[in-house]
């Protein structure tokens, strides 16, 4: 835990310096994991390929955690319910990493730029590391980097991945995209707040926790409760059988905690049992090898400036209703 | 109605030859548009460029017609459903085109593979089209096709569109990208026949239909719509503040066929009075630009056989967690 890299607290700049670094998160160095992780992050080109082969050497020794996905828009509670969730599964012994997806738009800046200040008993927490969101770059990018993310801690000997989003974008897709269990935050209140989640993320829970279920809240919680676990035998079940559960909980009073922690494990079992498991995370591997394909195709069309500006044109004559789709990209591409 | 374009009745071969035909297709000639469809879901590199064109000049004439699309899964009695409504919707005095989506795969083989047998009323209806489904090519080339049918029949003068999909596979998402109003069909029994739709689509409902409310299967069918009614309640609203509705129909009875149009219309004119129509478009056409830009770098980076080869291999490697995305990726693309 102790160890300390060879190079300087500059990123690496070579594939041996890489090496270096992969065999110091593997060592489970934090500081290595840090700056590994702020490789992964960046939108320099030159530190993609090294981002990449850090990657490569961390992947054989990742795929041991438990890859959770926490949403819930802004309001419900999510840095507290997770400071709390995540403290109790510290306290049983495991090692818990927690990172953030927040591409960076107006519609979200500020909401949840995550710093260790979020998630006060987590922050000293010995057995968790915070990992602040990134603030920049698509979320197609931010999302495959987060995917790489979770590689480097499982390499760094962590049990227990959270990764937490805003629920409001497109990133539970995403999100949903990289973990083993998919859980959504809801306050009791059904209605307005609700206004602000991406349609079909609800369908999309392994389990459902309404939030601040304490004081004059706790009966309506329950009851909340009660009504979405009705509705949601009304959905169609996810392809490995298991029913969603709706539980409340309270940060403040620290009731529901270990319940929804038994709830996670129980799914890890049932995945394990029926080896969906792997072959979840073999489809997940195929959807973000196809998506890398996608991206990065066009980050290469659109390099050179003439065809970005091209490209630019084009949208605007597409949204405009002046040219089809299909034209619009043929002529793009030289093809008409 | 009775113009026959000039050219025999083989595909076009020239841009001369497109222009013709997108003449005889706004002069509301079926057999052209027909052969205009045929030419859109051509998989021949050549045709695309025709069909392109095609699309392009039918382009400043579309944009008039309800897109809806109908989903369901097998045995909710889509067809009989189709034919009903669509039967009264031609009464009222509309043109009405009807499309399938159904990508060739193992899973839904035969299950679509609609022809005009399936619609009886419908089939001799003068009012009515009915296109069969494509029956090859990649969802996401299948679904980019189904858009471009949308634009010639609008420019043909329908005045409504169904997009018929069946509920288990990826097209859902695929087809709420190119409708105005998303109806999905359900049995009363709720459960076991859920296990087969795809998650999330409930959520991205506009109306959800009980099918056959007939008979012993009435009072059932009136409380399982209840029930989903107070269910949509809790889930989040789209962004033009509709409020899903839940609905009984016996296409046996023709009951509730006329309510079911009635909350189509209700949505038509809510979008329209809201501006949300013309947005909704706008996000779509631009959905389709990249989406076609990605597919069309995809296929011309495949087209080399060696690049497809090395693809395959590359894929498997990812998928059985020999190698990380990105790194297979940049190597694929000589980037690393």
């Amino acid at each position: 835990m102790s160890n300390s890299i060879k190079s300087s607290s500059n990123k690496p700049t070579s594939i041996a310096e890489v090496k270096a670094l992969a065999d110091a998160i593997l060592a489970k160095d934090r500081t290595a994991l840090s700056k590994g992780i702020t490789l992964i992050e960046s939108v320099r080109e030159d530190d993609r390929l090294l981002a990449a082969h850090l990657v490569e050497h961390c992947l054989p020794h990742s795929g041991n955690a438990i890859r959770v996905g926490i949403t819930g828009v802004p309001g419900v509670g999510k840095s507290s319910f997770i400071d709390v969730l995540g403290t109790h599964v510290c306290s049983l012994g495991y090692q818990l990493a927690v990172l953030a997806i927040d591409p960076s738009s107006e519609k979200t800046k500020g909401s949840i730029l995550g710093d260790k200040t979020r998630m006060e008993a987590l922050a000293t927490e010995p057995k968790a590391f915070i990992r602040p969101s990134p603030t920049s770059g698509s979320l197609g990018g931010v999302a495959r980097r987060t995917h790489d993310s979770i590689l480097l801690c499982e390499a760094a000997g962590f049990d227990i991945i959270f990764v937490e989003t805003v629920g409001v974008g497109q990133s539970e897709t995403a999100v949903h995209s990289m973990v083993d269990f998919f859980l959504l935050l809801m306050l009791s209140g059904a209605g307005d707040e609700l206004q602000g989640i991406k349609r079909g993320i609800t369908e999309l829970a392994d389990a459902i926790v309404i939030t601040k279920a304490d004081g004059d809240n706790k009966a309506s919680a329950e009851r909340a409760a009660q009504i979405y676990q009705d509705a949601l035998h009304l959905f169609p079940l996810a392809a490995d059988g298991w029913k969603p559960l709706v539980q409340t909980a309270s940060a403040q009073d620290k009731t529901g905690i270990d319940a929804t922690w038994q709830t996670i494990q129980d799914h890890h079992q049932l995945m394990l049992e029926n080896n969906i498991l792997a072959a979840k995370r073999k489809t997940q591997a195929k959807f973000w090898f196809d998506t890398t394909l996608k991206d990065l195709l066009v980050d290469r069309f659109l390099k050179n400036q003439s065809e970005a500006d091209k490209y630019l044109q084009a949208e605007k004559a597409v949204e405009n209703g002046e040219t089809s789709p299909l034209l619009a990209i043929l002529r793009l591409l030289g093809m008409a």
